[in-house]
């Protein structure tokens, strides 16, 4: 059993990879929750529809967030009644935010309502989120404190970062897919997978549940991260300006000292070949290879490296 | 200063043929809110959305309720999932549904949003609900008493009528700009006018708000009803139906006896020429014409003649 730690499109991408080279009982993906907001009324758990819309293979190729082929016939309306559309919400996806607020209302945990959203989007491998409790993202910057959707899409990342917030994150319990995977007698976990999602913003408010913490930390369990820093600069996403503005290195050695000790191997990529010699120095397995997930066979590549690397740690 | 009562369909279509007749100062319509109710976690005003689709030029001619060009892609995906799509919310429809929802929970009343949400939609009149109170029609049935959309779209109509209660009714008082309308000191009214909306359905939910039926009810105040039963049938919906099940004669002086003294003045289809001797040997004033609005010109032709009539009324 592979734990996949994923945030948005970066640990879509990788997640599409792993359940090509795993079967649905090899590999549980967990997801971040500390982006979910309340707008309109609705939950809205992005990182989790874009796993989920990825897997099922209705995401938007072009954006990386929301659904191919989407229309935006609601928003249109919501603009013309005084709504607020700030946030995009189109037609289709929607029904998610509609039918996952209806649920979490009437009292079912948001894993079962994400289990049961993959399912009828076809998915058999499993989907979690890390927390069924509230845990929300909060960013400091010197604009003061934002609500993580505030900074990200209202503000653009605009605002210079100074740091994060987990709140919820003291009394976040493991969510009940992730705690039977935890519990003694289940199946052995045979590797941590980070995904290349944001360190700050994604995988932070992962590793802010403590349970899934002391997973990442047990002794006996190798953890491979894919570097979402290639070539000096993000893949996706504000990950280099942010590294920027907590005056980090921004390049791959700025991600694995971010991580230290947590990450066993790395997978990293051909441009940053000149650091995996100094990442092997600070004592980590590294792997060098193209990251770049720019489609779905590339990804099932990437991940086959990544569980390779792993199965190397596990050798010891 | 006219008040039309109205329900979806019929009231929404006299509506338009009042607006072309009077000036924004000039009319008020008052809606029912009994079949409201909570859907997904929604607010829905079905009779409220008709009224303000069809005054805003947007309505589905075809079927009477949602908007003309709707897209279905909400309702596909929320099957997908698992979700109940026995009551068709379409896309840009559901804009409005989210929007009243987030207000009304904020704490503004309804009729602030009603009349937010038609000003969106280009509505220069007032509309207005009945109450911006909670009140709910349910149907007794031979199969139980069921609520009014669980007997009207999802069981069809088809369970027997025995009779009705509207929940809420003993406590709900006027809608802010009603009760603004029946103030000492407010503009004189100088009619009301019951749209040809289903009587047990529609109008009685409406006259079940006692500071409507009041108003209805003054002395000086003449009330003009246009027929929604024409040559032994409803023109839409299942008056007819009910009348048959309430044990009633299936025709015109069903409904005028009904309503009885509370309406002066009957506008009636041609095709019921014969009810129109009877109907003023009980003391009513009748006007004999073509009834059908099957055009916005057709509309405002009813509508002139239902205010000729009020005029004839006032007169004495």
């Amino acid at each position: 059993m592979i734990l996949a730690l994923a945030g948005g499109v970066g640990g879509a991408r990788l997640a599409q990879g792993l359940v090509q080279a795993l079967g649905p009982g090899e590999l549980a993906i967990v997801v971040n929750v500390g982006d979910d907001f309340e707008h309109l009324g609705l939950h809205v758990s992005p990182d989790i529809d874009t796993v989920m819309y990825t897997l099922g293979g209705v995401q938007n190729p072009e954006t990386g967030w929301g659904r191919a082929g989407e229309t935006w016939n609601f928003l249109a309306t919501l603009g013309a009644i005084g709504g607020d559309t700030w946030f995009r919400l189109g037609d289709s996806d929607l029904a998610v935010h509609v039918e996952r607020t209806r649920r979490l209302h009437s009292g079912d945990p948001l894993s079962r309502i994400t289990a049961d959203f993959c399912r009828g989007f076809g998915i058999a491998h499993a989907v979690m989120p890390a927390t069924d409790d509230r845990l929300r993202t909060f960013v400091e910057t010197r604009e003061g404190e934002l609500a993580f959707q505030d900074y990200f899409v209202r503000r653009r990342c605009e605002p210079a970062v100074r740091g994060f917030r987990f709140e919820g994150a003291q009394d976040a319990r493991a969510s009940a897919p992730l705690a039977a995977l935890a519990a003694p007698g289940a199946a052995r976990i045979d590797g941590i997978v980070f995904c290349p999602s944001n360190p700050w913003l994604s995988v932070a408010p992962l590793l802010a549940v403590r349970e899934l913490a002391a997973l990442v930390d047990a002794p006996g369990i190798p953890v491979v991260a894919v570097s979402p820093i290639v070539g000096g600069d993000a893949v996706k996403g504000p990950a280099a300006k942010i590294m920027r503005e907590l005056d980090l290195p921004v390049d791959v050695s700025g991600v694995v000292a971010h991580y230290g000790r947590r990450v066993d191997g790395w997978v990293i990529d051909e441009r940053d070949r000149r650091f995996a010699g100094p990442i092997e120095g600070a004592g980590h397995r590294v792997t060098v290879t193209d990251t770049m997930m720019t489609s779905p066979g590339r990804a099932a590549g990437l991940a086959r490296t990544v569980l390779a690397l792993l199965d190397t740690l596990r050798a010891g």
